[in-house]
């Protein structure tokens, strides 16, 4: 399983190289049609994923994927299952917000309990993170140590025009400082190392957004878990939204969390 | 003018350099005390400074500082006044997340309407933003042209336990997207390239976070706006904090943004 990782960084690695110079481009934005989760694909996506699968197909390795603008795509087997979103955090990318990432998840079966490697790559400036079951979790090559226990600062994703009034107030009453940074895969990663205390996925979320940060979170020593309960979240992998879910770094926040917000 | 550019940049450097290895950890959060703008300094926000200082000592220039820990420091005449947040986004940069910036504004006289140059730098992945007036605003070496007209993606700063509530829902119904990031001098420098389209200082203001920023947007062809309204903001440089303020890269936005939220 370590080979894995060491393909994802060498994806992750190309990835960074040829989209640098693109991104906060005109031509980065340049619309393509919409993807298999129903989002539109811009060309930096585009031309993040054709890399990705491209060097997946290089490893002449058996496996399958689902990818945010191809969907499925078999190369052999139909496990292991890579999950990638190209770029986690695209509106930022396409503007030139530097706060966008990589995502490649691997799971074994078709839940996403079943997911037991992750890796991000933050794009707009090289941080790297990666976890395997049982393993730990790595950023930049140093094993993560969570030691969170309360929830003062808090990254948020999904907060919309059409969101309830109720919950942003909610939300905004009840943490030192919220922060809305635009891409769930880097939100769960800074919630690993402690830099998020806690992040809130307020609406329903993709698996190929949360894949490889539940597996970085879990080895953190935190996790996802179900909106506002203390309980794991799962679910089938599929390119259908599923539910909104809070992720930790360290489960003694997720208390404090449901807490404030119950 | 421009050799001060030259000065900043170099400045920039040895902070980049000097702080890398220290972000996120826990040296980088001791406290030592509160600084002049009454916030706590904390062991990286003392070291950028010192940094800054002693590389404007070593110029041999003639000019006074405002900075956040040691308040004014004199090395000759009181003109140009340098004016320095040397972490911006200190809280960002104790947690290791990727957004805070080293901000330097220059001065010739004793109002903000007396900046003539700015210069920002992203600690976090080595951005740079610079703009001398009359000279236009720069990205990483390339003169910025902004173009927006419409208000999209909005970033927010101030918004707090204790904000009206009224005004959290009338900005989150208000726009597409509404960001939280954490650093003032950057979200002005984003917005100045196009990548938000405008910037909310929710709270009242210090002349240290939005100094070089000002320069910049006014730049880049937008500035900085008394609160819903079409007029330009402007203060005496003191420690006290201000009014809050409305940064766009372009005037068009101006108009867009006080509608919604007017």
């Amino acid at each position: 399983m370590d080979e894995w990782i060491e393909i994802f960084r060498f994806i992750g690695k190309q990835v960074l190289d040829q989209i640098r110079g693109i991104v906060g481009t005109s031509k980065a934005k340049r619309r393509l049609g919409k993807g298999e989760f129903g989002d539109n694909t811009v060309f930096i996506d585009k031309l993040a994923e054709d890399i990705v699968i491209d060097a997946l197909c290089n490893t002449k390795r058996s496996c399958s994927i689902l990818t945010e603008e191809k969907g499925w795509v078999r190369l052999g087997d139909r496990f292991p299952l890579i999950i990638v979103d190209p770029i986690d955090g695209s509106l930022n990318a396409k503007r030139g917000i530097p706060y966008y990432a990589l995502s490649i998840g691997l799971a074994e079966g078709d839940s996403v309990n079943d997911l037991v490697c992750g890796y991000v790559v933050n794009l707009a400036n090289g941080d790297e993170f990666w976890a395997l079951r049982g393993k730990g979790a790595f950023f930049n090559g140093r094993r993560i140590k969570n030691t969170a226990s309360e929830a003062n600062v808090v990254a948020v994703e999904g907060i919309k025009r059409e969101s309830s009034g109720d919950e942003i107030l909610k939300i905004a009453r009840s943490f030192y400082r919220v922060r809305q940074n635009g891409s769930t895969a880097l939100d769960m990663c800074y919630t690993a190392t402690g830099g998020f205390d806690a992040f809130l996925h307020l609406d329903d979320a993709r698996v190929i957004d949360y894949a490889a940060g539940k597996v970085i979170l879990e080895e953190a020593g935190g996790g996802l878990f179900e909106w506002l309960e203390d309980k794991p979240f799962g679910c089938g992998i599929s390119t259908q939204k599923t539910r909104r879910f809070i992720g930790v770094g360290n489960r003694d926040v997720l208390k404090v969390v449901i807490e404030r917000l119950g």
